[in-house]
């Protein structure tokens, strides 16, 4: 199986990596692998002897073409620029979100549609998010609840979860949209998402550094781990999308927490001296726009489907000591 | 008050401008018209001196920001290829729904980012359709229902739309979506739509002809007359936008009527004589595509915005009559 995974570089793409060439899918690890991302990706020493780093901005002419020309069995599409650089630069977030999603649907469909050998259909994996949803908001929303998203991230999204559908109806790939919740603990530095305090507030006390909180303790939001996400496009990309129908977007499973109860499970995980890191610092810009996004979710096909995250708070603790920090704060 | 309308030589768009024409937007008529489409429209006798007829497809280079440089104050957008064309013409259908739309947005929105003169930021009022929903359906579609479209056409409104809420939240137009229930009775010869036989199985039987009637009469389909698409577009221009939020995309009321719900109207108006004139020829393609289609919605936010539909079958055909019979069947 030749994979292609177009945003590599990234720490769910690294992390998707990483699985991919440990498990495989449905126990199927790749034959062929190429690494995509506007910067280098470092190539992990497992991956199959020929596979490829491929620094290449999806939008830019030729680029998706170059790709797709391999013929990928399996596409990976998580690459995006962040909500946060997409509000404040809105030509480059179209540009690079919808212009470049854009231009890799059309490269393989022109590949489909070519008759010489025989015919291309891809599967093709795609991170959506819950940006696509803005409030005012039912108490959890249902999966048939309409796209009104409050950023143009969010509208980027919505309009590439349109595309996935019309391309897999149309026969042309077959496609699979996977709304990720906010990622939790996210690994590494800070990015320039909004949401990132949600990550800083565990990920920074756990390494026995400061983290600052600018919203409320009651703030309520929808969380998974990085593992989780990870899980959900290896299952996804496993999945038999005829179970799907007409309707190839799905809300994933996640967590409804509030700031309290984060900081309550780092309590549990770590000891009030952790949680004494955490500096409340209120930010009025930031507590209005997190207050329009999505808190809680009721995803009944994707649990039907198979599609599993975290119960608590504390196991999204314990998977990031796991995994990050050697299994113990530090 | 200038105002562009796009695609003015549709039916939608020559029934618009004889409406402007005759009683303006809340009583204000246009100081300046400009009347685009891809073939010529003929000027009203009642129109402003200086109004222009601009032959121009949107999608093609330079062809939006030529119509936008004159600043229109309102703009009407109705252009669009109907759903059997974008479906049998994938590339077309995109570049002119989609693509034609886009490029409208950005001549606007570059013109908003000019800092030459006044800032510009026109009121836009856009046609978008039912066809943005596909089936399973709950029994009346409400206004928070999902977009999951079963057509390119669907899905190019669908994308449209967001757009017009981004560009709208971003502040650089005003903009507002209105899905358009199937109108019925449309006048004139049938075209490429596939819903063409609603409006054929009245339309012609009243004009002493025959007409096919493909589908069974049970099918249940959503309906609102040329006068009450008119009258939607109308109460859009003049409607306060600050009464919509975020959420700029309606539903429109209608009727919810099945095909024999039809043809008992049309035995009120017309008698059997009319009645007879219905050949049925089942075609189970046109039933399997008319199945995925809207059948009742339930219009809470565009009835509390004042957008008023016919409430029986009898006043569409009445309506019919009166404006393109001289008020009774031939």
């Amino acid at each position: 199986m030749k994979i292609l995974i177009i945003g590599s570089a990234g720490m769910v793409g690294r992390k998707l990596t990483a699985a991919l060439l440990k498990d495989g899918i449905a126990g199927r690890k790749p034959d062929s692998l190429v690494l995509s991302d506007v910067v280098e990706t470092a190539i992990p020493a497992d991956a199959p002897k020929d596979t490829k780093s491929i620094v290449a901005d999806l939008s830019a002419p030729g680029a998706a073409e170059a790709l797709v020309a391999k013929r990928p069995h399996l596409i990976f599409h998580l690459a995006a620029i962040v909500s946060g650089e997409a509000e404040a630069d809105f030509e480059k977030g179209y540009r690079v979100n919808f212009d470049g999603t854009h231009a890799l649907f059309e490269a393989i469909r022109r590949e489909n549609q070519k008759s010489a050998g025989a015919p291309y259909k891809p599967k093709l994996v795609f991170t959506s998010s819950i940006a696509v949803f803005g409030e005012p908001f039912p108490d959890a929303i249902p999966d048939d609840f309409f796209h009104t998203p409050l950023s143009s991230y969010g509208t980027q999204k919505a309009m590439a979860e349109l595309l996935l559908s019309d391309y897999s109806r149309r026969g042309f790939f077959d496609g699979i949209g996977i709304r990720l919740p906010t990622i939790c603990v996210r690994p590494g530095a800070p990015n320039k998402a909004a949401s990132g305090f949600f990550s800083g507030i565990l990920r920074e006390p756990l390494a026995g550094k400061e983290a600052k909180l600018p919203v409320s303790e009651e703030t309520r939001h929808w969380f998974a781990s990085p593992r989780a996400a990870v899980k959900f496009l290896l299952h996804a990309a496993a999945l038999d999308t005829a179970k799907l129908g007409a309707r190839r977007n799905l809300s994933m499973p996640g967590i409804s927490a509030t700031v309290g109860e984060e900081i309550a499970a780092l309590r549990r995980a770590a000891g009030d001296k952790a949680v004494a890191l955490i500096k409340r610092e209120a930010d009025p810009a930031v507590a209005k726009l997190v207050a329009g996004w999505p808190r809680n979710f009721d995803t009944v096909r994707a649990t039907k489907l198979g599609f599993e995250a975290e119960k608590t708070f504390d196991e999204i603790i314990a998977a990031h000591l796991e995994d990050e920090l050697g299994g113990r704060p530090v």
